[in-house]
């Protein structure tokens, strides 16, 4: 059997009796003859800790020492797992990033993998040992300091050693069973989706489910490991994230789930010229900014005043930045004014399936319009049809399309699950 | 100016204030001119609360994994502290000690530096930054695994440092003003030593003086680097260790000082034939229990039953061990019986001037007549003499042997100090 890659995160390996009972299931892995590597982030609210110890001593703690901080966590957890396996009987061998030949470029707090050489890895496997990585941290190429892939950086350690090592698969475990059609928080009758296509999990990823990153998810794509995400409280089978090809079609639904994400804020540009290059110098502002715009309309010019709005979505945190970065260009954009409204949310609809389904958008807002839910902007994808509505209006918005496209339907979950006994 | 090596206990950077403290200062040791090498202990109990951790989830963690685990604690703190110092408007960079070059054997848990190759210390400083260093922590020049010194090892990152970057001098910042001629604790009237010659401190140090540990000091004595012992509380002057030429002969005291410790336990095998080997069997017996002994006695052989009498002295803490590798050569060896004493302790004068002042012997042994203490057991250097007592009389001891030689003596401590004004 194959290599298989484990990853656990930071509330799967909160105190030593969870850091216990994921030494078990990973001796279990073992056992049934696959060689492991394991991937781990900082345990529970380490991080978050650490951080809050570096803005005791400094407001503003550099990039570098901050990575040298933030990669103890994780140093902690790993050795802690490595030792609850020894206590098992069975060898396990901790691996830093740097150890594990994570090599990354110097961007600190956002590094970016660029290649993976896992020698000591294979030497560990091939001596029989279970290899534990640290999650979230390699090191630079060029200044050989310390990096971390920032937040949700695990995963992508995770995805990077499979595809590194050929593993055959590369588990992900949480503290829910899978990705669902949507959040069950809001949709009580949401039910887990057994596979996705890697298309899929990265429009549901990018927009608002949080899972899997997007950077993880796109990673295992450009180099086909298959995902799954599953839960490390129990053994029931999760959600598999693979190749378009490998998604049965007789099980695939037209619309495999619904995202949404208030986390997002919009900014209208009132009043613009409708002349050439001035949309362009609002957008190269934000982009000197470092902020990522995601939703873009511009409404057609009253011919009249040859004056045009243009509205687009970015991160809230981001909105004071923005605003700054636009105030400055009044005089010479000769814009109107500015508005600021934070409180839309976006709702996504996601399916490979409805790309050879006509219809699909009528559905969607026709669903949207019978709950009262008022459309404010639009943007599509091949596979995505996403909205941005009035926060207060997203749980009826993520209602009315989880029913309309009967994602829920409890026949299909007791098809999928009919085999497993659980 | 040259490079000064500061080393920081945990006591010293125990919290956020006090890493900011120590900040402060390396910034005005910097500012004074120097190029400044800081070797910092993990913050507070962080390396006791490691130490539990691994024990919650593996009662016998595995030595390779408790030095990954335990080598997190001074990450956390050589970061945060240059984070400190970056806020101060200096640069400062940390190094993991494989980053800093601390070759090390491969022994986990007390391993010896066998190499120091310093080259991004040594850019750092060119580049006009402080380096900040883990201590306690080297990597395996075999295994490539991350090693730890064990305790105290700290102390011995910063002289081997200062060695391989030909430092003017190492300070050792504790949270005392430096090296008493006594406890303080036990005899009030105890004054700080201005200086100590290396051969000195090593007696101190083999004999209860905690300050400063064995390793450590004997690496800068074979390496010839001053060591300044001093308070990170205080800016006063603390207490240099040097070589013996370079203490001023004038103020050389015949003692320098009295050193105790109570952490030994005694062990008489009675009984025991006098013949060739026996003895041997014995000491072979406790060398391959790996337990280092300390002080021995063979009483003279009572010619009547040609029997002999062996006591010697070892950690309380490898009691156990030794009765059990004792009992099982009670058959071979035919001994009477063994005899387990843990309240014992040892009370040690130290100084070079003994060497050419004789009578200091009866002096101390009248001194501990006087008071009504017993001696149980005795052994000499060239320049130090302990002796064996029982633990309820060591503070006497200590206190008559201070006396006894003067060591107290505020005439001594005002010319010692006068030029200082604090």
């Amino acid at each position: 059997m194959g290599i298989v890659v484990q990853k656990y995160g930071g509330s799967s390996v909160a105190d030593a009796t969870s850091v216990k009972r994921v030494a078990q299931r990973i001796v279990a892995t073992k056992k049934a003859g696959h060689d492991v590597v394991v991937v781990v982030s900082a345990m529970g609210d380490t991080t978050d800790d650490l951080i809050e110890l570096a803005n005791e001593v400094a407001p503003l703690p550099t990039a570098r020492e901050l990575d040298m901080l933030l990669t103890a966590g994780e140093r902690i957890s790993m050795a802690v797992l490595a030792m609850a396996i020894g206590s098992l009987g069975h060898e396990a061998r901790s691996f830093t990033g740097s150890q594990a030949g994570v090599i990354t470029d110097a961007a600190h707090g956002r590094a970016k993998i660029i290649d993976v050489t896992p020698g000591r890895i294979e030497s560990a496997l091939a001596e029989g040992a279970i290899a534990i990585v640290a999650g979230f941290q390699g090191v630079s190429q060029t200044t050989k300091d310390i990096t971390t892939l920032g937040r949700g950086g695990s995963d992508t350690t995770a995805v990077a050693l499979a595809a590194a090592l050929g593993a055959e698969v590369c588990e992900i475990y949480t503290d829910v069973d899978g990705i669902f059609t949507a959040d069950p928080r809001i949709v009580p009758t949401a039910r887990q989706i057994p596979k996705l296509s890697y298309e899929e999990m990265l429009e549901m990823a990018a927009n608002g489910a949080k899972i899997l990153h997007l950077r993880c998810v796109e990673y295992a794509r450009r180099n086909d490991i298959p995902i799954h995400v599953r839960s490390s409280f129990s053994d029931k089978p999760g959600t598999w994230v693979v190749r378009t090809e490998d998604v049965d079609t007789m099980e695939q639904a037209i619309i495999s789930g619904v995202a949404h994400d208030r986390s997002e804020a919009k900014i209208t540009v009132v009043g613009v010229p409708d002349k050439v290059g001035f949309a362009a110098s609002i957008f190269n502002a934000l982009a000197e900014a470092q902020i990522n715009i995601d939703m873009v309309v511009q409404n057609v010019s009253a011919a009249a005043t040859a004056l045009t709005d243009i509205s687009f979505t970015l991160p809230r945190t981001d909105g004071q930045t923005a605003m700054t970065a636009l105030a400055r260009l009044q005089d010479t954009v000769g814009y109107e004014r500015l508005q600021y409204d934070d409180s839309v949310g976006k709702v996504s609809i996601v399916g490979a399936g409805m790309r050879s389904e006509p219809g699909i958008t009528a559905r969607f807002f026709q669903a949207l319009a019978d709950v009262g839910v008022n459309i404010e902007m639009i943007s599509t994808s091949e596979i995505r049809i996403s909205v941005v509505v009035a926060e207060a209006l997203v749980d009826a918005a993520v209602n009315a399309a989880h029913a309309e496209f009967e994602l829920g339907n409890d026949e299909v979950e007791a098809v999928v699950y009919g085999g497993t006994g659980r």
